[in-house]
């Protein structure tokens, strides 16, 4: 579909009824949900904070000492950017701007802790977010070999959520382990998974951002690049993907708060030590660390429900506007998507 | 909101998305679902046939002797036209098209079952369906007096369904009892409730358009009329209303297999002795009643969650298209909504 302006006129129109219907409060849950209320909760699809879910994976099983001790010489596997800025829009040598992947460098859990805890500004930013089921994989759940880098810490991580796994009659697609620092900042996105998110140490900052919302940041296709390390001990530099499609991606993501329009509603959230965050899909999230000190997370990613009416509105949203070129000067009649 | 190409383009995708997405399949239960069941059932948002909810009020134990004994000399509304078409749009003697609402006289039980047996196609046509929670009204949720026409039958007609009420939390808004014969159609339209429809006699026969088909009926806006006794013995005439608002209907109710273009995608479905249909929110639907016999069904609505996407994505397929008049030889230009 082209690009005019009665769409964006529709766009506006789902945004503001959206948030006239909804607002911006997030419910509070100080207990976990039955399967029945949380599945009362997947129907709204608006993110809930719970309290009181209990894993053994918590701030007082897992200090430094525990994991090293777990986890031995283990390899594992850390993004690693000049910057704290994987996954994100970041100009080139050229000026250039591309969708830039982190590096991928294996370390044991001692050294990444060391960094983490290390706070030299000037140093490389190390952040354990593989997020391709790291500690649980589909293949885990379709009762096959599933090896994971985290096998030694598996007894405290439980492979899925009881009251979610029984709310959508499905097992997760993805249990994924994150340890990072408030050097990483995971540029605003959405993923099109039902998401519970589990702090164990530290905080997590979420910006929020309904996806009705979406179309204000301004998604652009940026030309796909990766940090690759320049011999051994060389620095970082970004080189230019041949054979991967552009991406799209938020182009006010640097800077957010500044840059959203009025009209946007983001909801400001922090997830602290033992607090789940309920993250529908679709919407759209920025995700900060507290500034001091190592946080850890588990999340659970499980599938969306194809049928119905929300996942024809999510793809609504995305398929009524064309998404420009990132890096055109006057890219309105250039388009790839 | 103009109605510009874009828009139509812009409906016209939601349909064919939603219909690759979904398809046309009707789920069948042979049994009611749990509430947590029933609650998935009510995210995908999907009509779904239900057999085994058994109630008191059943076609062995419903006869006519044992109505007319239980109503006894009791008044009983009950609409009456001469076409079979209440809230139908309908010509008056001038040619101009109408809504019409039914006359509503009271009659006994015995008498209006007599009616309904008697095959005079010159009769006018009767059909208990004052559908104003004439069971149960939301006064007796809220713990209120709530006088029913039809008190004496309450004892074989539950006042929730107790899996509906659980999965949505809530009490119904209204529970109805309807009884007529093949001469009454009710033409297509949709509802902004949660409804549970449970045949106890007959056969409802059901046309249903998701709620993302609803522009092919292409809605246009009627002057309100109603059909008002000449006299006692008199003739029905249709009296157009001088203080009620247009009424927006589907332009091709009548005839409606024949009218709908080939794009739309009805689902025909029939719902026998003890079965029961969930329709959900925003569901269009004509419904037919066996050619032989009397058909009587009991409806149980519930109000829609308003938070989340549902109510907005079916806002906006309401929102997004002028509606113009029903009557205007060219009304392109002449919207009053």
């Amino acid at each position: 579909m082209a690009s005019r302006p009665s769409q964006q006129a529709s766009l506006e129109w789902l945004s503001r009824e959206y948030h006239d219907l909804n607002g911006s409060h997030i419910d509070v849950l100080e207990n976990p949900p039955t399967a029945l209320e949380f599945a009362r909760i997947v129907h709204i699809s608006r993110p809930v904070l719970i309290r009181g879910f209990k894993i053994p994976a918590s701030t007082s099983k897992w200090s430094n000492d525990y994991l090293i001790n777990k986890m031995g010489s283990l390899p594992v596997s850390v993004a690693v950017t000049p910057n704290g800025r994987a996954d994100a829009v970041t100009p080139g040598l050229d000026g250039k701007l591309f969708f830039a992947e982190p590096a991928v460098e294996t370390m044991t859990m001692k050294f990444l802790l060391d960094n983490l805890s290390d706070d030299d500004a000037h140093a490389e930013t190390f952040y354990l977010q593989s997020q391709n089921g790291n500690v649980y994989s589909s293949r885990f759940f379709q009762g096959q070999d599933d090896p994971s880098e985290f096998a030694p810490l598996r007894q405290d991580i439980p492979s899925d959520v009881k009251w979610c796994t029984e709310a959508l009659d499905r097992a997760p697609e993805a249990v994924n382990l994150w340890i990072g620092n408030g050097k990483s900042v995971s540029s605003i996105h959405s993923d099109p998974f039902e998401n519970i998110y589990h702090v164990v140490r530290g905080t997590k900052y979420f910006t929020l951002l309904p996806p009705m919302d979406g179309f204000w940041l301004d998604e652009r296709l940026y030309p796909h690049a990766t940090y690759v390390r320049n011999g051994k001990g060389g620095d970082l530099t970004l080189q230019p993907s041949s054979d991967t499609p552009s991406v799209r991606w938020a182009s006010i993501s640097d800077h957010l708060s500044r840059r959203l329009p009025q009209e946007a509603h983001p909801i400001h959230l922090s997830v602290g030590v033992g607090e789940t965050l309920y993250l529908p899909p679709g919407w759209f999230h920025e995700v900060r660390q507290a500034e001091c000190g190592i946080t850890i997370a588990l999340n659970w990613w499980y599938d969306t429900c194809m049928q119905g009416h929300s996942w024809v509105l999510l793809s609504y949203l995305r398929a009524i506007k064309d998404v420009p070129l990132g890096n055109a000067e006057d890219d309105s009649d250039e388009t790839m998507y």
